[in-house]
C-alpha cells in the first residue's frame, strides 16, 4: 500500500505524468478473460497461491484461466471440484496431476518441502474423500499431513489410542457425518485450533450434512470452528495457514 | 380380553342380559370429568399407573383428575410439568410432595422397594432439571437410579472414569443440550439401552434443542434412541419398563 | 476391566515386562486396515457382533473388513445399506446371503435358536423394505419375529383386532411413513417398549420422513422412543438387546 | 351479478344517467372507515354475516368497524382473537357478550334455531380453547355442536366408544396438538368432511403446532383437510358451511 | 354396530355358540394378503369405495388387491399414482381405463350419472396434472366437474370473468403453485367450501410447493381448508363427498 | 378503463344494445385454448408484451401460445426457462432465435433500438447464466445491457475499478451465489435501484440459494431489492421498467 | 471520483504536497465516533441522507451520531426502529419529531415540497404500522405518498376499485403478512416497479412473516421484487428512488 | 502420558503398590461438586486455564466451582454468559471484575503482559457486545487486541481504509449480524485465519442470526472459519491459541 507514496513521489518528479499515475491508482490488479478476472496478486497479498473453483466451469474456462496463472509467474495451480471427466479434457492440453478420490486437479509439480504437522480425522471410511480434499490441499500448501481415518466415537477406544498423534499437531482437521461428536471430543483432548468439517455421508434426519454442521457449531469444546458441509479444501487451507504461522 | 367370552357366558347363562352385555361391551374404562378422561385401566392394561400432564391444565381441573384416579384404586399419581405456583395452589387441597428441579408433583407416597439399575448422565450442569425429571419419574415407578451428572464429552476423562457405572446399568438415560454427543460415546460404551433426551441447553445454532435432538438421531452408536426434547419424564418412564423387563 | 489389576499383578510377579505391560495398556482391540479399523472387542463389549454399514465402501472395502472379522473369532457379519450391485460383486469372493428387499447381506449361518417375541408392524405395504431391515436384524442377533404389516390408523379395526399380538411382546418396532400415528396408537395398546421407526414414505408435505419423524417425537403415548429415518437397522438392533434383556 | 344488466337497462330507460351508472358500476360495496374498509355485501355474496379479526386492531377501531356493520344491516357479529382485556374495553361502549376461553367477542343476539350437527373433537384437554373457539363460531353461523372433548389416540378406547356421535355427523372438526393423529384415526372412522386443526400444544419437537400441521396433511385418511395452527374459527366457519349444505 | 345386539340375542337364543359370536366379535372385515389387508367394509362405512395408493407397490400387488376388492362386491377401483409404465404391466392381466395426465387407473366401468357441480381451478397451465388428478377422482365418485384452468392471479380478469361460474359450485377445488394466491381469491368470491391443493409447480423459493401450502393456509379468507402438496386425489374424495351431501 | 363509460354512451345512444354492452363490459380480455388463456392486452394495460414461462408446457402448447400472440398483434415473444430439446422442436415450427446460455427463446426480431444503461454484475463465472438471462430479457424490451461479470466480494479490487460502470447505472442486477455478499457491497456504492438475485450457485449449506436468498434480503445497504432464486427473468424485466422510467 | 485527477494535479503544481495528498487519498470520509463511523459522504455518493438504525444503539449513541451528521451539513436525520421510550429520552437533548406507529425520529424539518407519486398500500389494518414507516420515509425523502389501506386479496373488489389510483403510481409499495397475495395481483394490474413487504402479521404458519415472504419471492406477476420482513423503510426509501428518477 | 511408564516402574520396584497404582491410573484429574465436574488438568492439558459457561448455573455453583478452580492452581477464572445480576451475586462472596457490556467475569487479575494482536471487527454499533465478549475472553489468555467497530459492508471505505491494520494481524475476528458479507471481504483482504461470527442482530429474515451464520459459512474468500451465533467467546479463544503459536 505504501507504493502509493511511490507513485505520489513519481508524479512529484515528473517521472511519471499525471495520467499514467491515475491509471496506476486505478489498474487492475488481475487479468480480465471476459468470463473470469483471475487474481495475480493473491499470492503477494495472502501469501497463497490462486485456486480455481472447478465446478459450474467448462474444461476450457479451466485450461484458460489456469494457463494465465502459469504464465504470470504461479509455480502451482490447485483446481478444486474437478469431476474426473473434466480432469481427462484438460489432461489433453494440459499436464495436471488429478487426485481421484480428492476430485482435486494440480497443474504444476508439488512442494518439495513440507513443514510442521497437520493431523486430518475421520469418523468413517466414508468420510475419507472430503478428508483427502483437505490433506491435498494441505499438501499443495507444501504442509505435513498426517492422516487418521475411521475413529468416530461410537468407539471411543481407536480415538484415545491415537492421543499423542493428536496432542502433536499444530492443527486438526475433524472431518465427520451424522452426528459430528468427533470435533468436540478432539476439542477436549488438543491444545492446537481444530477445524470441523461436516460431511455429507449419514441418510434420513442427518439431512445432507446439516446436523453434523449444527452439532459442530454447538461444540461444547473451545478452539473449534467449523466450514462449510463437505469443505475440505476450505480446512485444508486454513489448517496450511495455522501450522505455517506456527512454525515460523 | 378373554372376559369377552366370561360375558358372552354370562349372557348364555341368563345371569346378565343382552341390554346389560351390550353395556358391559360398549362400557367405558374411564371417568368422564367433561374437561378430561382419566384412564382407570391404563395400570392393568400397561402395568404402570396414570400420570397427569399439567401444563395446559388449571390448579382445579388437576386437583380433580387426581382425586378420580385416587378414588379408582390408584395407589400414587405422578404430575408432570408442574409449574411451583400452581404446585403451592394444589397443595391446598391435596397432599403432594413437589420436587422443584423436576417440576413434578406426587400424591401418595413414593414406593418403599425400588428394583434394578437405571444412569441417568448429563452433558453439564445446565441438563440437570430434565434430568431429575427422568430420575424421579423412574424411582416413582419403583426402579432405583444412579445420577452420573456433568460428563460431557469436551473432558472425556470424566466420563471414562465411569465406565463400571456405565456398564453395570439395566438402561441408560443420556441427557445432553449443545451437540449432544454425550449419546453417541455412551452408546458406544454401554451394551444395555440407552435412551438419549435432547435438551433446550445451549443458544445460537443449538435452536432450542434442534441441533442435540438431530445429532442422537444421527448417532453412530446402536441402541440409542431418542425422546422429544426435554422430554425427561418420558425417557424415564420408557427406562423403568426396561429395568423392569430386565429385572424379572 | 479390572484386568488392569491382573496386568499390574503380573508387573509385580515380574511375568510381565514393564514394556509389555504398557503395550497391553494401550493397545489397540481392533485390526488397523488403513481404510477402516475393525472393532473385534465388540462383541464381546456389547455382547453383540460387529455391523458393516454398506454403504459408501467399496465392494473390496467390505470383503476386507468382513474376512477381518471373521478371522478374529466372530460367527456371523451383518452387511447393512447393501445394494444388490454390490452384493453380487462380494458373493464373487465371499459366501454371503443377501436380503433383496432389507438390503442386508450376512456372512455365516444364521443363529439356530431364536429367543422372546419382537413385534414389527407397518403402516403400510410401502413401508415393508424398512421393516424387513429390522426383522432380519433382529433375527440376525437371535431374536424371535412376529411380522404385522399394513395395520396403519386409518382403518384403525386392522390394528384393533390383532391386540393380543401386540400383547404378547416383549418389544415392538412400529414402522410408518406419512403422518406416522401408527407408533402413538400402538403405544396406547402396548405395556412394553415401542421403537418408532419413520420411514420416507409419502409425498409432498412428508418432506421424505421429517413428518413421520416429528409425529413420532410427539407421540402421547408413553413408552415410545424414535430412532432415525428408515433405520429398521437401528430398531431392530434396540428391539432385540431389550427382548434378549426381558427373556432371561 | 345479474343486475349490471338491470342498470344497463335503467340507462337505455334513461331512467338513470350515464354519469350515476358509472358510479353505480365503479361504487365500493363497503364502507370506508380509513383505518378499515368492512365488507357490507359479504353477508349477500356468501350467505354469512362478516366477522372482525380482533388482534392488532385498537378497541376503538373493533368498536368502530362492529357499529358500521350493524348499522348497514347486519344482525350479529362475530370478534375473533379479541383478548379479555380488550373485550372489556369494548364493553364501556358497546353491548356484547365474551366467550372467555375461546376468546370470541359477539355483538348482537345469538342465532334462535340451529341446525344439523357438528362434531368437534379434541386429543386433550389443552386443546379445548381452540375447540371452543370452533364451537362457538360453528353456533354463531346456527349451526348445532356435539363437543367431544380429550379422545386423544394415546387411550384408543376413549374414541372408539364414541363411534355413533362420530357417524351421525355433518361435519368434523378434529382439533390435536402433538402429533395430531386424531384426525387420521377419525378420518378413518367418519363418512363426513374433516376439518383437521393442529394446535399449538406441545414441546419441543411440537414446534408450535408444525409437527401436527404436517401430521395432519399427510393424514393417510381420506376426506381430511387441514386449517392453519389454532385457525378454530376457520374450522367452525367450514364446518358450518358444510353443515348447512348437507341440512338444505 | 348396532348388530352388536344381534350377536348377543342369537347367543342368547342358543343360534349361536359362545365360540362363533366371540369370533364374529372379534372377527377382521378385511382380507388379509400378507402384504396388504384391503378393506371391504369401507364401501358401507363411508359410503365410498375402497381406493388403491400405486405408488411403492408393484405391479403384481396393485393386481391382487384389485381383484381382491372386484371379488368382493366392489364395482369400481381407482388406483392412484400409477406411473404409465407399470399401468402398461397391470394392462395385460386386468382390464383398467389409464388416464395419463392424472397418473390414475380405474378398473371397472365410470358411474354412468354424475350429479352436482364441483369447480376445478388451476393458477396455471402446469398445474394441470395436479387439477386432473382431482377431477378424474370426482368423477369416479359420481360428480359433475367443471374444468377452468389458467385463471392465476396474476391477470386477474381471467378470473373475474367466471365469477358466474364459481358461484354455481357446491364445492371448489383451487389447485395453485407458486405463490398460491388463487385459493385466496376464490375464497373471497365464493360462498362454498374452498379445497387449496398446493402444487409443486415453480422454482427456487418455491420450495417443492412449500410455499404454495403455507400460503394456503394463511388465506385471509374464510371457507378454504387445505391439503397436501400435488394431493389432487384427496381434493377431488373430498369435494366429491361435499357435493354429495349438498346435492342430496 | 374510461372505456366504461363510452360503452354507457353507446347503449344511451341506441348504437350498441344492452345485451352486446353487457358482454363487452364482461368480455374477456385473453384467448382461451383450453389448456391456457395468454393475455393479449398486458402490452397496453403495462407497457410490455406477454411472455410464455416455457417450463412445464409441451413444445405445441409453446407454439400455440406464441401463435396466438403473435396473431393478435404484439412483434415479438419471449419464451423463459427453455430446454435446448424444446427449442429444437419448436424450431421445426415456429422462426426462433435461442439463447442457449439464457435458456430463452426469442420469436420476432429483437428490438433495433435500446435506450438507458442496466449494468448486470455477476460474483462468480458460474453465475453467468442467470446473469444472461436477465441481460437477455432486458434487450428483449429494449433497454442497453452492461455486464460485468466474475466481479465477486472476495477480491474486492475487482469491483473498485468498475466502480465508474457502477455509478452510471440507470437500475443494477446484482447477481450471486454462496453468501450473497456482492448486492450489499453494490448497494453501498450505487445511487440506483440494485435488484439482488440469489442463484443456486454453491454446495453444502448454499442450500440451492436459500443462504444468498437471506443474505440479500437481510442487505444492510438501501436501496436493494430481491427476486426469486435464479430469477434472472423478473430482474431483467423489473431492471427494464425502472431503466425506461428514469430515460423518459 | 475525477478529484483523484485533481489531487493529482496539485501534487504535480506542487499546491499539495506528497504527504498531504498521501492523507487525502487515504483519508477517511467518515467521522469516528468510536461506537460508530458515520458517513458523510453518502448524502453525494448517493443523494440521500444518512439514515440512524435505531435498535440496538442507546439513546445518548443516537443523539451523538444525529449531532454529528447535522453539523457535518445534512439538512435532516432519519431515525429508524425507535421506540416510544428512547424517542422521549432523545427529546430531552434534541428536536425530534416522533411518528408512533412508523417508530421513526426525525431530526431537522421534513422538505417543503414533494415530488411523484408512490401508492403505499396494505392487506389489512394490521399491516399499517409497516406501511407508516414506508410512508413516513419516502416523505422525508421528498416523495408524494398515496396510502391505500385494507385493500386484502379476500375481498378483492376493495382492490378493482381502486385501479386508477394503481394505474397513476410510480412505484407501489404492497404491504401485506398471512399468505401476502396483495403483491401478486397489484403486480398483475400494475406498469411500474412493485416492492413487496412482508409483515409479521398472521399466527401459527404465517412464521412471523416467512410465509408471506416466500409468497412474494414467489410471485407469479412480473415487476414485483420483495424487502426483508416488516422492512418498510426499505421499501420506502427504494421506492424514493424509483419515483424521483421516474419524474426527472 | 508417558508417566503410565512411571507409575508401572514404581510398581515393579515396589514403591508404589498395585492398589495405589490401581487407583492412580484410574483417578479422576477433576473435582467431583455433585453439580459439576471441573477440569484441573485443563490449564496443562490445553495450555489454557479453565473456563466457567455462567447461564444455567446458580451464583452458588458459579462461587463453587470457581473457589475449587483457584484452590487447584489457576490464577485466574474466566466467567462467561454471566448477567449483571448473577454478578452482583457472587461479588458478595468473591472478588470479580465484571465487564458489562461482554457480560464476562473475572476472579483474580488480568495477565500484565500481552503478545501479538488480534483483529476484532464489527460490521455495526450493535456488534458490539459480542465483539467485545471476544476481545475481553482474548485479553484474559494474554493476548493483544485491536478494536475496529463499526466498519460493515455497506460503506465500503471504512473498511478500506483500514487495510493496514488488517494486513498486521495475527488473527481476525469478524463480528456480523444480517447478512454478515464482512466475513467476506476481509477474508479476500487478509492473509491470516478470520474467525467469522455472526450475531443475532437484525430484523425478519435474518432469524436471530442465522441468515449471517450461513452467509459466512458459504464465504467465497479462503481462511474463513465460523464459530456459533453470538459466541464471542469461542471465536476469542481460538484467535488467542492462534496468536500465541503465531508469535512462538
Amino acid at each position: 500500500m505504501s507504493d502509493i507514496k511511490e507513485i505520489l513521489n513519481a508524479v512529484y518528479d515528473g517521472t511519471v505524468s499525471v495520467d499514467e499515475a491515475y491509471l496506476m491508482l486505478r489498474q487492475k490488479p488481475f487479468s480480465d478473460l471476459g468470463y473470469a478476472k483471475p487474481d495475480h496478486h493473491r499470492g503477494i497479498r495472502q501469501g497463497q497461491g490462486e485456486v480455481i473453483y472447478g465446478e459450474g466451469k467448462t474444461a476450457d474456462e479451466v485450461i484458460g484461466i489456469t494457463k494465465s496463472l502459469l504464465k504470470n509467474g504461479q509455480d502451482r495451480v490447485l483446481i478444486t471440484r474437478l469431476s474426473a471427466d473434466k480432469a481427462k479434457a484438460i489432461e489433453r492440453e494440459l499436464d495436471i496431476t488429478y487426485h481421484n478420490r480428492a476430485r482435486l486437479g494440480v497443474a504444476g509439480a508439488m512442494p518439495e518441502t513440507r513443514i510442521g504437522n497437520i493431523v486430518i480425522a475421520t469418523g468413517g471410511t466414508s468420510d475419507i474423500p472430503v478428508a483427502e480434499e483437505a490433506a491435498v490441499t494441505a499438501e499443495f500448501f507444501a504442509n505435513n499431513v498426517t492422516r487418521l481415518y475411521d475413529v468416530g466415537v461410537s468407539g471411543i477406544h481407536r480415538l484415545l489410542s491415537n492421543t499423542d498423534t493428536i496432542m502433536s499437531a499444530n492443527a486438526i482437521v475433524a472431518v465427520a457425518g451424522m452426528e459430528g461428536a468427533l470435533a468436540s471430543v478432539i476439542g477436549g483432548m488438543a491444545d492446537c485450533p481444530v477445524i470441523a468439517v461436516p460431511t455429507s455421508v449419514g441418510y434420513g434426519a442427518a439431512f445432507g450434512g446439516v446436523t453434523a454442521l449444527l452439532a459442530m457449531l454447538n461444540s461444547c469444546a473451545s478452539g473449534v470452528s467449523v466450514v462449510n458441509i463437505d469443505n475440505g479444501f476450505g480446512a485444508g487451507y486454513l489448517a496450511g495457514i495455522i501450522n505455517k504461522a506456527t512454525e515460523k
